[in-house]
């Protein structure tokens, strides 16, 4: 897809997704409602296949290619849940992945990519080392590139978790999404724009990578910094993510790591969900800015649940 | 109810508590069942209102009372979720309930309780000061006893939770439960019985207090023992759950504080939800005897969420 996704773009990569990813469950908490004075209904990617919503976009992405472009596999650098989503959808469609990872990434997210076949190459942990492996690769295998945020196919494909959430619970006021990169933000945005024109996008964002929160501030995009504990979301947004969120995203709320380890906390204590830190940052963005959605009913996207226990509990130790 | 729940009390049940619990979800996870062989669908009930199924008998009961003997309230004693669910459904009739609780319950069990309204009545922790204690609360108040699970009412209503899976997941080749007092698995048991009879049903209990297992055995009512990480499983069964397991219940399997410690991280890491120790051990059991579940489509009901997070830390780094 070479322009902005159409409410029935996102219509058809629904349909086309459907038999390969879980319809996931949306939760609320009578204690997080009494916390906070809202009614918020959590829908829950972290239950997602891979254990995020990636795996919508990576699977709509592989389902759109030709046969010709699928031929020779696909490709992408990722350190994160996108590599597993694309591995899996490949696996999926019978044809091979080769995934760039940074050497530093953990062995447990390298041994998920190779538990669906993936093809892992190595390289430096700088994005200039990334960008060059994959084009490497690419001229070498011939394989097509996926792109974990900037390509309107994965962007289609992430707009389904809004676009579930709103067929399940109607006239929600607000809907929040996390921002990284801006995939699920921008297909949450145009979800909301074509479903629930009604409801007001917000993203939750770390404090210490504001990039899209500044790039809203220029009307530019500008370059994220890497100092959160928020591991998903140290990313810059794309030249395609970009312009829809100017557009349909109403504001951008920033948290601190402090704010949202608390908030991870309360999700596995009240709504008894395991969430990855990066998960936590909307419900965050509630938390710090109560007032704005006391009374109100409040959709937030868990993103994902990819998160060592043990780490979980040294971050909590620390508060 | 004074007789055995039929097929039409079930039903019945169920619409009456329709209103005032949650319908969970069912999850499954293809890690989970690759690493068992088997396909797994966990009905999660750790999602239900005060974190526990024992909102659904709690509910059922206080909802067919009839005017005269909801008028001046209800009472139990306990030191765990149905001290919640009671208080809960009280409150949702707009009368009073009064507990019975061990002074060494823990306070925020104490304050769950507070918070639905619900008036507390401490005494010393043996089964003789809490059953004289409640009988003096009794005398003085008027109020209607609500039994934790030997109540055919309450039973009933624990029977709706393998009902939905049921409904959800046909041609189940097995359904677990956890067994203390028997609550949930002869409701289970009876859910089997009229709505899938094609199932087998397996109970999991704790090889510490495996009074289920040897009075299965016996053929005769055995006490409990208290010496398990599974603290909600310690009660000995009453007379109103052991004939309807003894004819209804395949087999109980036991297992120990390590393999349901495990089962909980197991079910913390791969299924992304909360469990408390007790809930683990029916996945436990499936662990333990996996021969017996390769190639089947088994149903596992989570029977609860309410753990402390730093308890549980302190869990898993003993194994």
């Amino acid at each position: 897809m070479n322009t902005v996704p159409t409410k029935s773009d996102i219509d058809q990569a629904h349909e086309r997704i459907k038999p390969y990813i879980h319809h996931t469950p949306v939760l609320s908490s009578s204690s997080i409602n009494n916390l906070t004075g809202s009614s918020i209904f959590f829908k829950c990617e972290n239950f997602q296949k891979i254990g995020a919503f990636k795996a919508r976009g990576a699977m709509n992405a592989v389902l759109s290619l030709s046969k010709e472009d699928l031929a020779n596999g696909v490709a992408t650098h990722s350190s994160g849940n996108h590599a597993q989503a694309l591995a899996r959808a490949a696996k999926l469609m019978g044809v091979k992945s080769y995934i760039v990872m940074p050497r530093t990434s953990p062995e447990i997210k390298k041994n998920g990519v190779r538990a669906f076949g993936g093809e892992i190459f190595e390289c430096e942990p700088t994005l200039s080392a990334r960008e060059s492996t994959l084009a490497d690769v690419i001229r070498k295998t011939g394989a097509t590139e996926i792109h974990p945020f900037n390509n309107y196919d994965v962007i289609a494909g992430q707009a389904t978790v809004a676009k579930e959430l709103f067929e399940e619970v109607r006239s929600l006021d607000f809907i929040l999404a996390p921002v990284g990169g801006g995939g699920l933000l921008s297909g949450t945005a145009l979800a909301s724009k074509y479903f629930s024109p009604g409801t007001k996008v917000i993203a939750g964002e770390p404090a210490g990578s504001d990039d899209a929160y500044r790039s809203m501030q220029t009307g530019k995009i500008e370059e994220a910094q890497s100092d959160s504990v928020a591991d998903g979301l140290l990313t810059t947004l794309g030249d395609k993510t970009f312009p829809i969120i100017k557009e349909n995203v109403q504001e951008i709320i920033t948290v601190t790591d402090s704010q949202i380890i608390t908030a991870m906390r309360l999700i596995w204590e009240r709504l008894k969900v395991i969430i990855e830190p990066s998960c936590a940052v909307p419900f965050a963005a509630v938390l710090k800015e109560k007032n704005m959605f006391i009374g109100k009913k409040v959709g937030i996207i868990l993103s994902g649940g990819n998160v060592d226990i043990d780490r979980a509990m040294k971050l909590f130790a620390m508060q």
